[in-house]
């Protein structure tokens, strides 16, 4: 992690250390932004006692939780830094008191004007993973989480996430054949469902929102491992695609349990097992958070493949940045 | 609302009493009554400060919150009261300490036996709907909110719930004409996408997930209405269905957003504007409560009026209950 994005970090940690109480941590975006937070609701959930909770950021505006005051932290992230419900969401908590932290790649833009601690991360090509969004918001929990429940994992976690860069050009090498050959056979799909249950939800329902909808204007939706039985089961059929991230955290055997079903009536199902990711070498307390951003490297391969096979590149919008809405 | 029913939600409010602190409320079941729970969670969020979160009960079970304990309140729910991941769940809920309140249409089932305070609704036609499942969980929350947030519109909310067997004859009545109209026009999608918000969202996840994909095996996925313009909307086009529910609560001018754009560019959006409820005669306060339940009933006669002509019975099951899973 650049020394940038450290100090970042560590004035947030800092400001942390100072608040004698935290009644609330809220995680608020839009979209895939939204989705990359939900990792960090899920760790806050399962490993604190500080309630959690993640919200699309214009109901966050609208429809205020109650609990928001200044003894809350507000964590919000935008990659442009301009969404403007993020912005409009960050402005209010800091108004209410709360402590804001905002994640974007763009420094000096309103959200990051308008968060008390921005943190910067990079993107594109020639960068290191554990500076991207994922890294850096997961550097950022792991350091905040030092602070509200100390233990000894989140200092492996941090300096695990060192890794990110190598294992994820290992990860890409590792799918690549096969995501070319998914692609082919998947490029008439009108519909194509993500399952993933854990950590990993956040994952899968960026893949349905912003991958197969909004990049590849492909149908979607996604569904937890959990409810798939209760309901979305009924469609699968011989030929209804769907992709399951196959968790390595306590949830994996709801993801089994939806493998061991799906695959006996459909012939699209797509599963990628964590356990297949290249982990051997990773701290065993870090490997479900490398887990958890590798997977979205893996379904990035997949989608980027499928753009290929059908001639619709990941950069097409036709609403999207052309008018206002 | 039947004495029985009253009495037994008595039974848990006075428990509520007995308690020194709440810690957190978790809503928990799967598919349409986790689905009817996010009300819930939705209520407490915003109109008190005890944190409540929602779950797919094999979640909460394989990787259970850090914050679950004597202090928490758990409340479930399954029709059959034998969904074995809910059973599960409040099992080990009350071994944890919790108070667990199961709400079930089936008295002596494994639930009832397994929660607590077991509460019982009516189900079937020549029932008051104050005694249905959702009338049922709404009394229970009124109740008990009355205890964890004392609000005078408690009351006031408790008593509007007597008027709903009358306004859903009303808006079903209301409604009937449109919804044969949309079934015939509809009858050959493919896939049909349900949005909402705020206190609907739950309407429309089971709309997605229970009513279109379980019971008609029509494609769908359930988009939040905030979240809606941050990738899924890319897929509107002239032929592609949606259904929108538009909220009279805070977030109406989310669902609004969505209503501007999406009626440019599709000729397919079902808009169900829950101000066209027949709400006049309901107090102020409980308008929004009522108004969710009613959205739940008209949008049941759309999906009888698709099946129709589909003639695919709401009834018909390929998986669920054919087989174990």
């Amino acid at each position: 992690m650049r020394k940038e994005h450290f100090d970042q970090i560590s004035c947030a940690v800092e400001a942390l250390k100072e608040k004698e109480t935290v009644n609330a941590v809220y995680f608020v975006a839009c979209g895939g932004s939204q989705a990359v937070l939900m990792a960090g609701q899920y760790i806050f959930d399962k490993e604190t006692n500080v309630p959690s909770h993640v919200y699309t950021a214009n109901e966050f505006v609208y429809d205020t939780p109650a609990s928001l005051n200044e003894h809350s932290l507000v964590i919000s992230c935008s990659h442009s830094g301009n969404t403007p419900e993020t912005v409009e969401a960050t402005r209010m908590a800091r108004e209410k008191g709360a402590m804001t932290i905002a994640l974007s790649n763009a420094e000096g833009s309103e959200l990051w004007n308008a968060a008390e601690y921005p943190v910067h991360y990079d993107w594109g090509k020639e960068v290191s993973d554990s500076d991207k969004n994922k890294g850096i918001l997961y550097g950022l929990l792991f350091s905040l989480l030092m602070v509200l429940q100390p233990k000894e994992k989140w200092d492996v976690c941090l300096k695990e996430l060192e890794k990110l860069t190598e294992l994820s050009l290992m990860a890409k090498e590792q799918y690549r054949e096969q995501s070319l050959r998914w692609a082919k056979e998947n490029k008439r799909e009108k519909i194509i469902y993500t399952i993933g249950s854990g950590i990993n939800y956040g994952e899968v329902y960026s893949t349905a929102m912003c991958w197969f909808m909004e990049m590849q204007w492909i149908h979607s939706g996604c569904i937890h491992s959990g409810d798939y039985f209760h309901g979305p089961f009924e469609v699968t059929d011989y030929d209804v695609p769907f992709l399951l991230v196959k968790s390595i955290g306590n949830t994996r055997f709801l993801d089994q349990r939806v493998e061991n079903f799906s695959t006996k009536f459909s012939n699209k199902m797509l599963i990628l097992d964590q356990q297949d990711l290249p982990l051997e070498g990773v701290a065993e307390e870090a490997k479900p958070y490398l887990a958890a951003i590798l997977s979205g490297v893996v379904i990035r391969e997949f989608v980027e493949a499928i753009a290929f096979e059908r001639g619709h590149s990941l950069d097409v919008r036709r609403y999207m940045w052309q008018m206002k809405y």
